[in-house]
Protein backbone atom coordinates (compact mmCIF):
# COMPACT_ATOMS: atom_id res chain seq x y z
CA UNK A 1 0.00 0.00 0.00
CA UNK A 2 1.64 3.08 -0.98
CA UNK A 3 1.25 6.76 0.62
CA UNK A 4 0.10 9.59 -2.16
CA UNK A 5 3.12 11.62 -2.99
CA UNK A 6 1.19 14.65 -3.53
CA UNK A 7 -2.20 16.51 -2.42
CA UNK A 8 -3.96 16.63 -5.90
CA UNK A 9 -6.95 14.97 -3.96
CA UNK A 10 -7.48 16.66 -1.23
CA UNK A 11 -9.86 18.54 0.14
CA UNK A 12 -10.64 20.44 3.28
CA UNK A 13 -14.31 19.70 5.12
CA UNK A 14 -15.48 22.90 6.48
CA UNK A 15 -16.24 21.34 9.92
CA UNK A 16 -12.39 20.95 10.39
CA UNK A 17 -12.05 24.90 10.62
CA UNK A 18 -15.54 25.46 12.46
CA UNK A 19 -14.48 28.79 12.92
CA UNK A 20 -13.90 30.47 9.27
CA UNK A 21 -15.87 31.77 7.66
CA UNK A 22 -16.62 30.67 4.30
CA UNK A 23 -14.11 33.43 2.71
CA UNK A 24 -11.75 32.13 5.16
CA UNK A 25 -11.59 28.55 4.94
CA UNK A 26 -11.60 29.72 0.72
CA UNK A 27 -8.42 31.69 0.86
CA UNK A 28 -6.73 29.24 3.50
CA UNK A 29 -7.08 26.44 1.21
CA UNK A 30 -6.01 28.31 -1.93
CA UNK A 31 -2.63 29.88 -0.22
CA UNK A 32 -2.09 26.55 1.38
CA UNK A 33 -2.64 24.58 -1.82
CA UNK A 34 -5.25 22.71 -1.09
CA UNK A 35 -7.66 22.01 -4.43
CA UNK A 36 -10.80 21.47 -2.94
CA UNK A 37 -13.41 22.23 -0.08
CA UNK A 38 -16.41 20.75 1.46
CA UNK A 39 -19.01 23.41 2.24
CA UNK A 40 -21.52 23.51 4.74
CA UNK A 41 -25.02 24.86 3.84
CA UNK A 42 -24.90 27.45 7.03
CA UNK A 43 -21.41 28.68 6.24
CA UNK A 44 -22.79 29.26 2.42
CA UNK A 45 -25.90 31.05 3.76
CA UNK A 46 -24.18 33.02 6.12
CA UNK A 47 -21.95 34.03 2.73
CA UNK A 48 -24.55 34.72 0.58
CA UNK A 49 -24.83 32.07 -2.36
CA UNK A 50 -23.69 34.02 -4.72
CA UNK A 51 -20.92 35.46 -3.70
CA UNK A 52 -19.71 32.02 -1.68
CA UNK A 53 -19.85 30.76 -5.63
CA UNK A 54 -17.75 33.81 -6.72
CA UNK A 55 -15.43 33.18 -4.12
CA UNK A 56 -14.36 29.46 -4.69
CA UNK A 57 -14.23 30.07 -8.32
CA UNK A 58 -11.97 32.97 -8.09
CA UNK A 59 -9.68 31.29 -6.14
CA UNK A 60 -9.56 28.26 -8.37
CA UNK A 61 -10.92 25.76 -6.04
CA UNK A 62 -13.11 22.72 -6.86
CA UNK A 63 -16.06 21.71 -4.57
CA UNK A 64 -16.10 18.40 -3.43
CA UNK A 65 -19.46 18.25 -1.72
CA UNK A 66 -21.90 20.40 -0.16
CA UNK A 67 -22.89 19.42 3.13
CA UNK A 68 -26.06 18.46 4.19
CA UNK A 69 -29.24 17.07 3.19
CA UNK A 70 -31.44 14.70 4.89
CA UNK A 71 -33.20 14.97 7.91
CA UNK A 72 -36.48 13.78 6.46
CA UNK A 73 -38.17 11.88 9.41
CA UNK A 74 -40.61 14.08 10.91
CA UNK A 75 -43.47 13.11 12.77
CA UNK A 76 -45.73 14.69 10.95
CA UNK A 77 -46.95 15.02 7.05
CA UNK A 78 -45.76 18.87 7.12
CA UNK A 79 -43.04 18.92 8.66
CA UNK A 80 -41.12 16.28 6.22
CA UNK A 81 -43.16 18.14 3.18
CA UNK A 82 -40.48 21.21 4.77
CA UNK A 83 -37.63 19.12 4.69
CA UNK A 84 -37.99 17.72 1.18
CA UNK A 85 -38.15 21.25 0.05
CA UNK A 86 -35.33 22.09 1.71
CA UNK A 87 -33.59 19.49 0.03
CA UNK A 88 -34.36 20.75 -3.24
CA UNK A 89 -33.26 24.26 -2.66
CA UNK A 90 -29.95 22.10 -1.25
CA UNK A 91 -29.77 20.64 -5.04
CA UNK A 92 -30.07 24.15 -6.17
CA UNK A 93 -27.34 25.41 -4.31
CA UNK A 94 -24.90 22.36 -5.01
CA UNK A 95 -25.87 22.95 -8.79
CA UNK A 96 -25.02 26.91 -8.66
CA UNK A 97 -21.55 26.01 -6.85
CA UNK A 98 -20.53 23.31 -9.25
CA UNK A 99 -20.48 20.72 -7.07
CA UNK A 100 -21.94 17.15 -8.33
CA UNK A 101 -22.49 15.63 -4.75
CA UNK A 102 -24.76 17.02 -2.21
CA UNK A 103 -24.38 14.65 0.98
CA UNK A 104 -26.97 13.50 2.73
CA UNK A 105 -27.57 13.14 6.76
CA UNK A 106 -30.82 10.53 6.01
CA UNK A 107 -32.12 12.18 9.21
CA UNK A 108 -33.64 10.02 12.57
CA UNK A 109 -36.85 10.78 14.91
CA UNK A 110 -37.32 10.23 18.26
CA UNK A 111 -40.99 10.75 17.80
CA UNK A 112 -41.19 7.49 15.29
CA UNK A 113 -40.29 3.87 15.47
CA UNK A 114 -37.10 3.10 13.66
CA UNK A 115 -38.24 1.02 10.29
CA UNK A 116 -41.03 4.05 9.98
CA UNK A 117 -38.03 6.35 9.91
CA UNK A 118 -36.37 4.74 7.48
CA UNK A 119 -39.43 4.64 4.98
CA UNK A 120 -39.59 8.45 5.81
CA UNK A 121 -35.84 8.36 4.28
CA UNK A 122 -36.47 6.11 1.87
CA UNK A 123 -39.87 8.56 0.25
CA UNK A 124 -37.56 11.80 0.83
CA UNK A 125 -34.72 10.43 -0.89
CA UNK A 126 -37.18 9.68 -3.75
CA UNK A 127 -38.95 12.53 -4.15
CA UNK A 128 -35.10 14.75 -4.19
CA UNK A 129 -34.10 12.31 -7.06
CA UNK A 130 -37.13 13.41 -9.18
CA UNK A 131 -36.08 16.66 -8.59
CA UNK A 132 -32.51 16.79 -8.59
CA UNK A 133 -33.31 15.02 -12.01
CA UNK A 134 -31.74 17.63 -15.05
CA UNK A 135 -29.67 19.12 -13.08
CA UNK A 136 -25.54 18.29 -12.53
CA UNK A 137 -25.87 17.34 -8.65
CA UNK A 138 -25.90 13.53 -7.85
CA UNK A 139 -27.46 12.77 -4.04
CA UNK A 140 -25.01 10.90 -1.74
CA UNK A 141 -26.22 8.82 0.70
CA UNK A 142 -23.88 9.06 3.65
CA UNK A 143 -24.26 6.34 6.87
CA UNK A 144 -24.01 7.51 10.06
CA UNK A 145 -22.41 5.80 13.23
CA UNK A 146 -24.83 3.71 14.69
CA UNK A 147 -24.35 6.23 18.15
CA UNK A 148 -26.19 8.39 15.71
CA UNK A 149 -29.19 6.34 14.89
CA UNK A 150 -31.62 8.38 17.87
CA UNK A 151 -30.87 11.50 16.71
CA UNK A 152 -28.89 12.13 12.74
CA UNK A 153 -29.33 9.14 10.62
CA UNK A 154 -31.20 5.64 10.79
CA UNK A 155 -28.40 4.73 8.13
CA UNK A 156 -26.23 3.42 10.13
CA UNK A 157 -24.45 0.88 7.37
CA UNK A 158 -22.85 0.94 4.23
CA UNK A 159 -25.07 -1.89 3.19
CA UNK A 160 -27.84 0.35 4.06
CA UNK A 161 -27.15 2.99 1.96
CA UNK A 162 -25.67 0.92 -0.83
CA UNK A 163 -29.39 -0.97 -0.91
CA UNK A 164 -31.14 2.79 -1.33
CA UNK A 165 -28.51 3.86 -3.75
CA UNK A 166 -29.38 0.95 -5.90
CA UNK A 167 -32.78 1.57 -6.21
CA UNK A 168 -31.48 4.62 -8.67
CA UNK A 169 -28.54 5.13 -11.79
CA UNK A 170 -25.30 6.15 -10.00
CA UNK A 171 -25.52 9.10 -11.85
CA UNK A 172 -28.38 9.98 -9.77
CA UNK A 173 -27.98 8.31 -6.57
CA UNK A 174 -24.61 7.14 -4.38
CA UNK A 175 -22.69 6.32 -1.54
CA UNK A 176 -20.07 8.76 0.95
CA UNK A 177 -17.92 6.57 2.45
CA UNK A 178 -16.61 8.61 5.92
CA UNK A 179 -14.35 6.09 7.95
CA UNK A 180 -15.32 7.31 11.35
CA UNK A 181 -18.45 6.20 10.71
CA UNK A 182 -18.14 2.64 8.97
CA UNK A 183 -14.61 1.14 10.14
CA UNK A 184 -16.14 -1.11 12.98
CA UNK A 185 -18.29 -2.91 10.42
CA UNK A 186 -17.64 -6.41 9.78
CA UNK A 187 -18.92 -6.11 5.84
CA UNK A 188 -17.03 -2.56 5.65
CA UNK A 189 -14.62 -4.09 2.51
CA UNK A 190 -17.40 -6.52 1.23
CA UNK A 191 -19.81 -3.27 0.71
CA UNK A 192 -16.86 -0.82 -0.46
CA UNK A 193 -16.52 -3.37 -3.30
CA UNK A 194 -20.43 -3.42 -3.74
CA UNK A 195 -20.17 0.56 -4.04
CA UNK A 196 -18.24 -0.13 -6.95
CA UNK A 197 -18.90 3.29 -9.37
CA UNK A 198 -21.29 4.60 -6.79
CA UNK A 199 -18.96 6.49 -4.19
CA UNK A 200 -19.40 9.72 -4.55
CA UNK A 201 -17.21 10.69 -1.13
CA UNK A 202 -14.53 9.59 0.68
CA UNK A 203 -14.17 11.32 4.25
CA UNK A 204 -11.04 10.84 6.59
CA UNK A 205 -10.54 11.31 10.02
CA UNK A 206 -10.09 8.96 13.10
CA UNK A 207 -11.62 6.87 15.74
CA UNK A 208 -9.48 8.25 19.26
CA UNK A 209 -8.76 5.89 22.21
CA UNK A 210 -10.99 7.17 24.48
CA UNK A 211 -13.62 9.29 22.64
CA UNK A 212 -13.55 12.67 24.10
CA UNK A 213 -17.01 13.60 23.06
CA UNK A 214 -19.78 11.80 20.82
CA UNK A 215 -20.05 14.48 18.51
CA UNK A 216 -17.09 16.71 18.67
CA UNK A 217 -14.52 13.96 19.42
CA UNK A 218 -13.36 13.03 15.93
CA UNK A 219 -9.54 12.55 15.78
CA UNK A 220 -6.75 13.98 13.36
CA UNK A 221 -5.56 11.08 10.73
CA UNK A 222 -2.95 9.00 12.51
CA UNK A 223 -4.54 9.96 16.40
CA UNK A 224 -6.63 6.52 16.21
CA UNK A 225 -7.20 3.33 15.38
CA UNK A 226 -8.67 3.22 12.04
CA UNK A 227 -6.89 1.65 9.14
CA UNK A 228 -7.14 4.62 7.06
CA UNK A 229 -4.42 3.41 4.33
CA UNK A 230 -6.23 0.06 4.09
CA UNK A 231 -9.64 1.87 3.94
CA UNK A 232 -8.58 4.27 1.22
CA UNK A 233 -7.21 1.61 -0.98
CA UNK A 234 -10.63 -0.53 -1.03
CA UNK A 235 -12.16 2.92 -2.45
CA UNK A 236 -9.61 3.47 -5.13
CA UNK A 237 -9.96 -0.30 -5.60
CA UNK A 238 -13.73 -0.15 -6.23
CA UNK A 239 -12.87 3.11 -8.85
CA UNK A 240 -13.04 5.83 -6.97
CA UNK A 241 -10.54 8.59 -8.03
CA UNK A 242 -12.48 11.69 -6.67
CA UNK A 243 -11.19 14.08 -3.60
CA UNK A 244 -11.00 12.89 -0.15
CA UNK A 245 -12.91 15.23 2.50
CA UNK A 246 -10.74 15.67 5.68
CA UNK A 247 -13.66 15.77 8.12
CA UNK A 248 -12.89 16.10 11.53
CA UNK A 249 -15.79 17.50 14.41
CA UNK A 250 -13.07 18.18 17.15
CA UNK A 251 -13.46 20.95 19.67
CA UNK A 252 -9.85 21.39 20.14
CA UNK A 253 -9.32 21.25 16.48
CA UNK A 254 -11.50 23.95 15.50
CA UNK A 255 -9.86 26.01 18.74
CA UNK A 256 -6.42 25.62 16.72
CA UNK A 257 -5.26 28.27 14.53
CA UNK A 258 -6.92 27.14 10.78
CA UNK A 259 -3.63 27.79 8.81
CA UNK A 260 -1.57 25.60 11.27
CA UNK A 261 -4.83 22.62 10.69
CA UNK A 262 -4.36 22.89 7.45
CA UNK A 263 -0.68 22.03 7.55
CA UNK A 264 -1.17 19.16 9.65
CA UNK A 265 -3.71 17.57 7.96
CA UNK A 266 -1.85 17.81 4.65
CA UNK A 267 0.85 16.09 6.26
CA UNK A 268 -1.14 13.60 8.42
CA UNK A 269 -3.16 12.73 4.68
CA UNK A 270 0.58 12.42 2.90
CA UNK A 271 1.43 10.40 6.17
CA UNK A 272 -1.37 8.19 7.12
CA UNK A 273 -3.87 8.25 4.56
CA UNK B 1 -48.21 -7.71 21.72
CA UNK B 2 -48.82 -8.36 25.26
CA UNK B 3 -47.35 -6.94 28.29
CA UNK B 4 -45.96 -9.31 31.28
CA UNK B 5 -48.39 -9.66 33.86
CA UNK B 6 -46.11 -11.00 36.48
CA UNK B 7 -41.97 -10.84 37.13
CA UNK B 8 -41.36 -14.11 36.64
CA UNK B 9 -38.35 -13.60 33.84
CA UNK B 10 -37.28 -10.61 35.64
CA UNK B 11 -32.98 -10.92 36.36
CA UNK B 12 -31.53 -7.68 38.46
CA UNK B 13 -27.87 -7.57 36.78
CA UNK B 14 -25.58 -6.68 39.60
CA UNK B 15 -24.43 -3.42 37.54
CA UNK B 16 -27.83 -1.47 37.88
CA UNK B 17 -27.36 -1.10 41.37
CA UNK B 18 -23.12 -0.72 41.47
CA UNK B 19 -23.21 0.29 44.44
CA UNK B 20 -24.47 -2.70 46.44
CA UNK B 21 -22.43 -5.61 47.28
CA UNK B 22 -23.49 -9.14 46.32
CA UNK B 23 -24.66 -9.94 49.60
CA UNK B 24 -27.10 -6.51 49.12
CA UNK B 25 -28.35 -6.99 46.03
CA UNK B 26 -29.34 -10.47 47.01
CA UNK B 27 -31.23 -9.95 49.79
CA UNK B 28 -32.87 -6.87 47.67
CA UNK B 29 -33.60 -8.94 45.02
CA UNK B 30 -35.19 -11.91 47.93
CA UNK B 31 -36.86 -9.00 49.59
CA UNK B 32 -38.16 -7.32 46.28
CA UNK B 33 -39.41 -11.16 44.46
CA UNK B 34 -37.13 -10.77 41.95
CA UNK B 35 -35.88 -14.36 41.36
CA UNK B 36 -33.17 -14.26 39.47
CA UNK B 37 -29.46 -12.15 39.44
CA UNK B 38 -26.72 -11.97 36.80
CA UNK B 39 -23.73 -11.33 39.25
CA UNK B 40 -20.73 -10.06 38.09
CA UNK B 41 -16.96 -11.28 38.59
CA UNK B 42 -15.73 -8.51 40.84
CA UNK B 43 -18.62 -8.73 42.86
CA UNK B 44 -17.89 -12.50 43.61
CA UNK B 45 -14.80 -12.16 44.17
CA UNK B 46 -15.34 -8.88 46.63
CA UNK B 47 -17.37 -11.45 48.62
CA UNK B 48 -16.03 -15.03 47.69
CA UNK B 49 -16.77 -17.55 45.92
CA UNK B 50 -18.21 -19.82 48.41
CA UNK B 51 -19.71 -17.23 50.23
CA UNK B 52 -21.69 -15.53 47.06
CA UNK B 53 -22.33 -19.33 46.72
CA UNK B 54 -24.25 -19.54 49.91
CA UNK B 55 -26.04 -16.41 49.79
CA UNK B 56 -27.83 -17.16 46.27
CA UNK B 57 -29.00 -20.26 47.21
CA UNK B 58 -29.93 -19.15 51.07
CA UNK B 59 -31.74 -16.61 49.40
CA UNK B 60 -33.77 -18.86 46.81
CA UNK B 61 -32.72 -17.09 44.08
CA UNK B 62 -31.10 -18.18 40.40
CA UNK B 63 -28.17 -16.88 38.95
CA UNK B 64 -29.18 -15.98 35.38
CA UNK B 65 -25.83 -15.53 34.25
CA UNK B 66 -22.04 -14.63 35.31
CA UNK B 67 -20.26 -11.86 33.65
CA UNK B 68 -18.36 -11.61 32.15
CA UNK B 69 -15.33 -13.11 30.02
CA UNK B 70 -14.08 -12.03 26.95
CA UNK B 71 -11.23 -9.08 26.32
CA UNK B 72 -9.29 -11.71 24.10
CA UNK B 73 -7.47 -9.61 21.94
CA UNK B 74 -4.23 -8.24 23.29
CA UNK B 75 -0.86 -7.47 22.15
CA UNK B 76 1.57 -10.62 23.39
CA UNK B 77 0.71 -14.19 23.33
CA UNK B 78 1.45 -14.37 26.75
CA UNK B 79 -1.30 -11.94 27.53
CA UNK B 80 -3.53 -13.50 25.35
CA UNK B 81 -3.19 -16.82 27.37
CA UNK B 82 -3.38 -14.88 30.48
CA UNK B 83 -6.43 -14.00 29.32
CA UNK B 84 -7.43 -17.38 28.26
CA UNK B 85 -6.81 -18.73 31.33
CA UNK B 86 -9.16 -16.18 33.55
CA UNK B 87 -12.05 -16.93 30.96
CA UNK B 88 -11.41 -20.56 32.47
CA UNK B 89 -11.29 -19.97 36.06
CA UNK B 90 -14.74 -17.65 35.02
CA UNK B 91 -16.36 -21.23 33.78
CA UNK B 92 -15.32 -22.78 36.89
CA UNK B 93 -17.08 -19.57 39.23
CA UNK B 94 -20.12 -19.72 36.85
CA UNK B 95 -20.30 -23.24 37.38
CA UNK B 96 -20.24 -23.07 40.96
CA UNK B 97 -22.80 -20.56 41.22
CA UNK B 98 -25.16 -22.98 39.50
CA UNK B 99 -25.08 -20.45 36.39
CA UNK B 100 -25.63 -21.76 33.15
CA UNK B 101 -24.04 -18.92 31.02
CA UNK B 102 -20.69 -17.13 31.01
CA UNK B 103 -21.45 -13.60 29.23
CA UNK B 104 -18.22 -12.60 26.93
CA UNK B 105 -17.18 -9.43 26.37
CA UNK B 106 -15.16 -10.15 23.49
CA UNK B 107 -12.41 -7.70 23.85
CA UNK B 108 -10.65 -4.95 21.50
CA UNK B 109 -7.20 -3.70 21.89
CA UNK B 110 -5.94 -0.47 20.49
CA UNK B 111 -2.90 -2.30 19.34
CA UNK B 112 -4.31 -4.70 16.97
CA UNK B 113 -5.73 -4.53 13.40
CA UNK B 114 -9.62 -5.18 14.01
CA UNK B 115 -9.15 -8.55 11.54
CA UNK B 116 -6.37 -9.70 13.81
CA UNK B 117 -8.61 -9.10 16.98
CA UNK B 118 -11.19 -10.81 15.92
CA UNK B 119 -9.44 -12.98 14.83
CA UNK B 120 -7.90 -13.25 19.01
CA UNK B 121 -11.45 -13.33 19.19
CA UNK B 122 -12.21 -16.87 17.63
CA UNK B 123 -9.53 -18.27 19.11
CA UNK B 124 -10.06 -17.59 22.73
CA UNK B 125 -13.49 -18.58 22.81
CA UNK B 126 -12.32 -22.40 20.82
CA UNK B 127 -9.71 -22.67 23.79
CA UNK B 128 -12.43 -21.66 26.40
CA UNK B 129 -15.15 -23.84 24.55
CA UNK B 130 -12.65 -26.71 25.38
CA UNK B 131 -12.33 -25.89 28.86
CA UNK B 132 -15.78 -25.29 29.65
CA UNK B 133 -16.75 -29.16 27.71
CA UNK B 134 -18.01 -31.10 30.52
CA UNK B 135 -19.00 -28.35 33.17
CA UNK B 136 -22.75 -27.37 32.15
CA UNK B 137 -21.77 -23.85 31.33
CA UNK B 138 -22.29 -22.17 28.13
CA UNK B 139 -20.36 -19.52 26.56
CA UNK B 140 -22.87 -16.49 25.63
CA UNK B 141 -21.27 -14.10 22.71
CA UNK B 142 -22.71 -10.56 23.47
CA UNK B 143 -21.81 -8.02 20.62
CA UNK B 144 -21.22 -4.94 21.86
CA UNK B 145 -22.50 -1.48 20.24
CA UNK B 146 -20.27 -0.51 17.73
CA UNK B 147 -19.02 2.79 19.59
CA UNK B 148 -17.12 0.45 21.81
CA UNK B 149 -15.49 -1.43 19.09
CA UNK B 150 -11.87 0.29 20.08
CA UNK B 151 -11.75 -0.62 23.57
CA UNK B 152 -14.49 -3.15 24.20
CA UNK B 153 -15.91 -5.21 21.67
CA UNK B 154 -14.58 -6.01 18.21
CA UNK B 155 -17.91 -8.36 18.17
CA UNK B 156 -20.60 -5.40 17.04
CA UNK B 157 -23.25 -7.40 15.19
CA UNK B 158 -25.59 -10.22 16.40
CA UNK B 159 -24.23 -11.46 13.11
CA UNK B 160 -21.04 -11.99 14.09
CA UNK B 161 -21.52 -13.60 16.77
CA UNK B 162 -24.01 -16.16 15.13
CA UNK B 163 -21.41 -16.70 12.90
CA UNK B 164 -19.18 -17.13 16.13
CA UNK B 165 -21.68 -19.41 17.73
CA UNK B 166 -22.94 -21.25 15.14
CA UNK B 167 -18.99 -23.06 15.00
CA UNK B 168 -20.64 -24.85 18.21
CA UNK B 169 -23.31 -26.80 19.06
CA UNK B 170 -26.07 -25.38 21.02
CA UNK B 171 -24.99 -26.79 24.25
CA UNK B 172 -21.51 -24.99 23.98
CA UNK B 173 -22.01 -21.45 22.29
CA UNK B 174 -24.92 -19.47 21.91
CA UNK B 175 -25.22 -15.50 21.62
CA UNK B 176 -26.81 -12.79 23.83
CA UNK B 177 -29.11 -10.20 22.59
CA UNK B 178 -29.00 -6.76 24.63
CA UNK B 179 -31.08 -4.57 23.08
CA UNK B 180 -28.69 -1.27 24.28
CA UNK B 181 -25.98 -2.40 21.77
CA UNK B 182 -28.27 -3.80 18.86
CA UNK B 183 -31.21 -1.76 18.32
CA UNK B 184 -30.01 0.11 15.88
CA UNK B 185 -28.99 -2.64 13.54
CA UNK B 186 -31.45 -2.87 10.22
CA UNK B 187 -30.78 -6.78 10.50
CA UNK B 188 -31.28 -7.34 14.15
CA UNK B 189 -35.25 -8.68 13.84
CA UNK B 190 -33.58 -11.28 11.00
CA UNK B 191 -30.43 -12.09 13.01
CA UNK B 192 -32.48 -12.84 16.35
CA UNK B 193 -34.78 -15.32 14.17
CA UNK B 194 -31.18 -16.99 12.85
CA UNK B 195 -30.55 -17.34 16.42
CA UNK B 196 -33.21 -19.15 17.38
CA UNK B 197 -32.09 -22.04 20.12
CA UNK B 198 -28.94 -20.31 20.88
CA UNK B 199 -29.81 -17.04 23.00
CA UNK B 200 -28.58 -17.77 26.20
CA UNK B 201 -29.74 -14.09 27.87
CA UNK B 202 -31.51 -11.16 26.81
CA UNK B 203 -30.74 -7.88 28.53
CA UNK B 204 -32.76 -4.74 28.51
CA UNK B 205 -32.60 -0.83 29.00
CA UNK B 206 -33.09 2.27 26.94
CA UNK B 207 -31.62 4.46 24.53
CA UNK B 208 -32.08 8.33 26.05
CA UNK B 209 -31.96 11.39 23.94
CA UNK B 210 -29.57 12.63 24.50
CA UNK B 211 -27.38 9.87 25.48
CA UNK B 212 -25.49 11.51 28.39
CA UNK B 213 -22.47 9.35 28.83
CA UNK B 214 -20.99 6.82 26.59
CA UNK B 215 -20.33 4.22 29.11
CA UNK B 216 -23.11 4.94 32.08
CA UNK B 217 -25.69 6.65 29.97
CA UNK B 218 -28.18 4.22 29.58
CA UNK B 219 -31.84 4.61 30.64
CA UNK B 220 -34.57 3.11 32.00
CA UNK B 221 -36.59 1.18 30.23
CA UNK B 222 -39.39 3.30 28.84
CA UNK B 223 -36.81 6.23 28.90
CA UNK B 224 -35.61 6.24 25.66
CA UNK B 225 -36.45 4.99 21.91
CA UNK B 226 -35.93 1.85 21.72
CA UNK B 227 -38.73 -0.50 20.61
CA UNK B 228 -38.81 -3.14 23.58
CA UNK B 229 -41.51 -5.28 23.75
CA UNK B 230 -41.05 -5.72 19.91
CA UNK B 231 -37.77 -6.66 20.53
CA UNK B 232 -38.50 -9.06 24.04
CA UNK B 233 -41.48 -10.52 21.32
CA UNK B 234 -38.89 -11.61 18.51
CA UNK B 235 -36.86 -13.24 21.11
CA UNK B 236 -40.08 -15.02 22.52
CA UNK B 237 -40.64 -15.88 18.98
CA UNK B 238 -37.15 -17.60 18.50
CA UNK B 239 -37.48 -19.70 21.29
CA UNK B 240 -35.99 -17.76 24.10
CA UNK B 241 -37.90 -18.29 27.62
CA UNK B 242 -34.80 -17.45 29.97
CA UNK B 243 -34.52 -14.67 32.36
CA UNK B 244 -34.74 -11.20 31.29
CA UNK B 245 -31.85 -8.65 33.06
CA UNK B 246 -32.12 -5.13 33.52
CA UNK B 247 -28.49 -4.12 32.88
CA UNK B 248 -28.55 -0.16 33.38
CA UNK B 249 -24.82 1.55 33.48
CA UNK B 250 -25.89 5.07 34.45
CA UNK B 251 -24.49 7.30 37.26
CA UNK B 252 -27.80 9.02 38.33
CA UNK B 253 -29.32 5.27 38.80
CA UNK B 254 -26.41 3.54 40.24
CA UNK B 255 -26.85 6.37 42.68
CA UNK B 256 -30.44 6.19 43.46
CA UNK B 257 -31.89 4.12 46.77
CA UNK B 258 -31.26 0.29 45.45
CA UNK B 259 -34.70 -0.45 46.58
CA UNK B 260 -36.25 2.48 44.58
CA UNK B 261 -34.43 1.00 41.75
CA UNK B 262 -35.77 -2.43 42.16
CA UNK B 263 -39.33 -1.17 42.50
CA UNK B 264 -39.11 1.40 39.14
CA UNK B 265 -37.30 -1.85 36.83
CA UNK B 266 -39.94 -4.17 38.28
CA UNK B 267 -43.16 -1.54 37.60
CA UNK B 268 -41.09 -0.73 33.79
CA UNK B 269 -40.72 -4.40 32.94
CA UNK B 270 -44.39 -4.83 33.28
CA UNK B 271 -45.31 -1.61 31.56
CA UNK B 272 -42.56 -1.40 28.74
CA UNK B 273 -40.91 -4.88 28.42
Amino acid sequence: MQPFTDTARLSLNQMTTELWSLREAVEGCARQGIPAIGLWRHKIAEAGLTESSRLVRDAGLRVSSVCRGGMFPASTARERQARIDDNCRAVDEAAALGADTLVLVCGASPDCDIDGARRMVRDGISQVVLYARGSNVRIGVEPLHPMFAAERSVIVTLAEANEIAEEYTPAEVGVVVDVYHLWWDPQVYVEIKRAAGRILGFHVSDWIVPVPDMLMGRGMMGDGVIELRRLREAVDEAGYDGFIEVEIFNRAICNMPGEETLKLMQARYLSCV
